[in-house]
């Protein structure tokens, strides 16, 4: 197991101002990370609600024109005959879905890795149809100095994986939609591997099988291909629901260390680790036998949804280090610090 | 709606020879087509169960070695202990699933697009683990002179989009899964728009919204990206539940002529027409308001799934006349003669 910080958690929706008046923040979770001159920044998804009140149903949605997204609530009498109660996400107005939270990404920065600074304003808005019911788990990689970002974007379509690059941290350009739905938690390999730029990811399967890790090529970053299940959810109680990428990996001497997250039989959400071949990251070399992190301390096991770390965010520092950061029940940030041959010498032991 | 040829239907599971001593042709159904030389080319979804024997439970499956896939029987005997009984679609045995019926590609060829020679031997036969429950419903696009076939390749980890090239229709290169899971009823436009590769397919969306019809691009048919949502089910009863992609889109004056199929409240598949912009087939033109083709004779009615008009394949003659195949229930082959004036028409009536 892997140790936490003592200033965890890091973030919670207390630090995080609502991106308009009406609005309650319900979590600052699951960050992508990235380490920008001498500064890490977190890319941290901020869910958001409506403040309540009496007698009134009211639901955040986003209206958008020229690219550019706005936040508003629809605010109607609970009796009002054309709204519907679906379930906790949300409710139908006149036949249209509207849902109790939508997210969005908001960026984080700090000098030491543990006291954070976020401004007010929003770093990624849903800006068309396809993000209207918001922007989710933002993943940063930095390959050859630009800084590329994977997300989720969630609409009335389901919800897929859109591409997002940056080189400063203030002007961003969208790429648009780079896996179909139902695709969540892509993530991009740092480097290019023998030519070709590498992707893991996580496509919705039912009927037959588990959500499983898939691993895909590229020659852009825009178009992907070759596409193949990499790991599945071993036949252990940890992995019994699904399991899915999280971090970029992590270049070392043994192979690419991955860091994945496992829902297990108890519907926990525990982290995973896995070593893939430096040349042929196709092939798996290692796995470990047991969580690294599981949930089991308060704000772990306490919130929005229990039970759950999730990390989809870390900086490896150029002493080799690890900042591993992970959202606690879609509710909060906090952080494990490791390094390189901490998880290796877990994986030589396991596996 | 479109004229049936009174020769319908053109081929049933009694024409076609099993791939092996044991098994049974359940339907041979949903052919992709071609025009190759002066000949036309299908190529049929061919699924297959065991021969039924008193007090055992048969179920095909197959087993692979070096890229090779060959047919077998599990049979075991009703009251085994390790076999349980699951649903229509088949049984689980020592914990493995297995299949009522797995499907593999038969080509077929004729000089009139009526009367069809099918050689025993299968042509597409599934060869790794990723298509292991079977290759279904072909549709090949004749671009730059090759044959590109796109299917769905089915496993364990879900049903996915694979990519396989000829240049004769014999030796046929395999490419890969070009989208991943869970997508199906993925056609590739015929030529390049813009410097760009276009497919349209079939996500499977779940949750919000329905499965519909999605437009992607490419700048080597192989990786794919700038995926977008392209026509919804409509709040018609005809697309209640969803839509999807059929055969090649076929160019005209007006612009790309697209057949769709639809699957309605009453559980019916039925074919519709839409035209997209010639310069930017991701801008919708017109959308026909009723079917050009929904189960009305007996053929289209009763089978192994009853009710399912569904086509993948079409060849446009040098003339301008349309051979527009389609299976029948998953369980025949049929066919309509039209021409794209008379498609075009019903376009203009009905948009």
């Amino acid at each position: 197991m892997l140790k936490r910080h003592p200033a965890n958690p890091l973030l919670t929706p207390r630090d995080v101002k609502p991106s308009r008046g009406g609005y309650v923040v319900r979590g600052v979770f699951n960050p992508g990370a990235a380490l920008f001159n001498d500064t890490i920044i977190l890319l941290a998804r901020v869910a958001e609600g409506c403040e309540p009140k009496a007698g009134y149903i009211s639901v955040p949605y986003y209206k958008f024109n020229a690219g550019q997204g706005t936040a508003e609530i629809l605010e109607k009498p609970q009796n009002d005959p054309d709204l519907q109660l679906k379930d906790s996400r949300g409710v139908v107005y006149k036949s249209t879905d509207y849902l109790s939270t939508i997210s969005h990404v908001r960026l984080a920065q700090s000098r030491d890795g543990i006291h954070f600074k976020m401004p007010d304003k929003p770093f990624l808005f849903p800006c068309d149809a396809s993000e209207c019911y918001g922007i989710e788990d933002a993943r940063v990689s930095m390959i050859d100095g630009k800084y590329y970002i994977t997300y989720t974007a969630v609409s009335g379509d389901g919800w897929a994986a859109a591409l997002a690059l940056t080189e400063d941290f203030k002007t961003v350009h969208r790429k648009g939609i780079i896996f179909p739905p139902l695709t969540k938690n892509v993530v991009l390999f740092p480097e290019k591997i023998h030519k070709k730029y590498y992707a893991l990811a996580r496509p919705h399967n039912i009927g037959f099988g588990r959500p499983s890790i898939w691993i895909s090529e590229s020659p852009d970053l825009l178009h992907w291909g070759n596409h193949k299940c990499l790991l599945r959810p071993r036949n252990i109680s940890f992995e019994k629901e699904k399991i899915g990428p999280g971090p970029p990996p992590i270049k070392t001497d043994r192979g690419w260390l991955v860091i994945y997250h496992a829902k297990g039989q108890d519907q926990a959400y525990s982290l995973f680790l896995a070593l893939l071949d430096l040349n042929n990251p196709t092939h798996v070399l290692k796995r470990s036998k047991t969580p690294v992190l599981y949930p089991k301390l308060p704000y772990e096991q306490r919130g929005f949804v229990p039970n759950v770390v999730f990390s989809n965010g870390l900086v490896v520092k150029p002493d080799g280090g690890i900042m591993l950061y992970y959202g606690c029940c879609d509710d909060g940030i906090a952080l494990v610090q490791t390094n390189i041959p901490e998880l290796l010498s877990i994986l030589k032991q396991e596996a």
